[in-house]
């Protein structure tokens, strides 16, 4: 026989499922809901079904969005002719966050990685070389994350791109800010004196 | 202008008021609901929803009950003689993973804290001296935190239960198992010591 009410026990287990929840945080989320007030946590119930109902893939770029084009294809104040390939929504957001690019962005949902099967057909590449070959861009930056995969996939992505005439740069690697020498691989550190720059 | 749809901020916001979930975990809990299938995140808002509607007090000891009665207190199996008593039922959940209670739970709902104006009032004191009045407990485990207002709770309710003539007892301290004693910090050693046993 379990401490807790039915109802109880089904919500912690349900918590255990999101990612980076153990049973620890889910109970402590649990109690916390338990004691919060009915509107707050109804809002966030809320708030769940919504995405779900609402969201939909930007037709543009493949963003999330709520109507046929995402904030950002929308917004008429982004540079039109630079574009940021990105893996997924959440990489979006953290080059959003550094505020240091202003044009727009090419979501391709994962990275090609022959070994689990994902091929150029399972991600957003052809509608990636579509908006390239209608042209208006000059410019692509390759923003997939410093793994292997993502590497493989800016080298293809140059590769296919490469008969429309455009530049296709990749985000450089080097030492993070605040980082320290002492600590830094040795791939890394290479990488960064390589990438030396005037000062 | 953001660079999500409106019900993703709105998520993302909803989330990081939940505690120990700051933006980073909550766009990355976001990003799982948007990917995760209707169904599941359904089920969750359900869940939600479920024990806002569904969960009340025991009637008897104050854990979440979905009847008048919590599990524990519905459990014929429990030795009714002992009481534990407990702040929250976060608690009493630990207590119930250590195997080591079999009796019933009092759930206070709080400490003694005069600072923050917690007083007995605040708390299910007065059911809890109701409950020893009525007899049949031989002893009251005080399993309050071991924190400043933990140890005042537990001398208020060792005072207050006294007349009563029944057994009060404080859960012990001492070396957590597998720790360290260099890492022990001098209060906890010097409790090891004073409460040393026969081997």
């Amino acid at each position: 026989m379990k401490a807790f009410a039915k109802p109880v026990e089904t919500l912690i287990r349900r918590l255990t499922r999101l990612p980076g929840i153990g049973e620890k945080s889910a109970t402590r989320l649990t109690l916390h809901m338990l004691r919060a007030s009915r509107e707050e946590m109804e809002a966030l119930a809320g708030a769940i079904l919504d995405v779900k109902q609402r969201i939909r893939a930007c037709s543009q770029c493949f963003n999330f969005a709520e109507d046929e084009l995402c904030p950002i294809c929308k917004d008429p104040a982004r540079r039109t002719g630079l574009l940021c390939v990105v893996e997924d929504p959440g990489d979006l957001m953290a080059i959003e966050g550094s505020q240091g690019f202003q044009g727009l962005f090419h979501v391709l949902h994962g990275v090609l990685s022959p070994l689990d099967g994902v091929g150029p057909e399972e991600l957003r590449m052809a509608e990636l070389v579509e908006r390239i070959r209608k042209g208006g861009f000059q410019e692509v930056v390759v923003a997939t994350n410093p793994s292997v995969e993502g590497e493989a996939t800016s080298l293809y992505i140059a590769q296919v791109l490469r008969p429309f005439g455009v530049r296709v740069t990749r985000i450089a690697y080097g030492l993070p800010v605040g980082g320290d020498l002492q600590y830094a691989d040795r791939l890394t550190l290479g990488k960064a004196l390589e990438n030396r720059r005037e000062v």
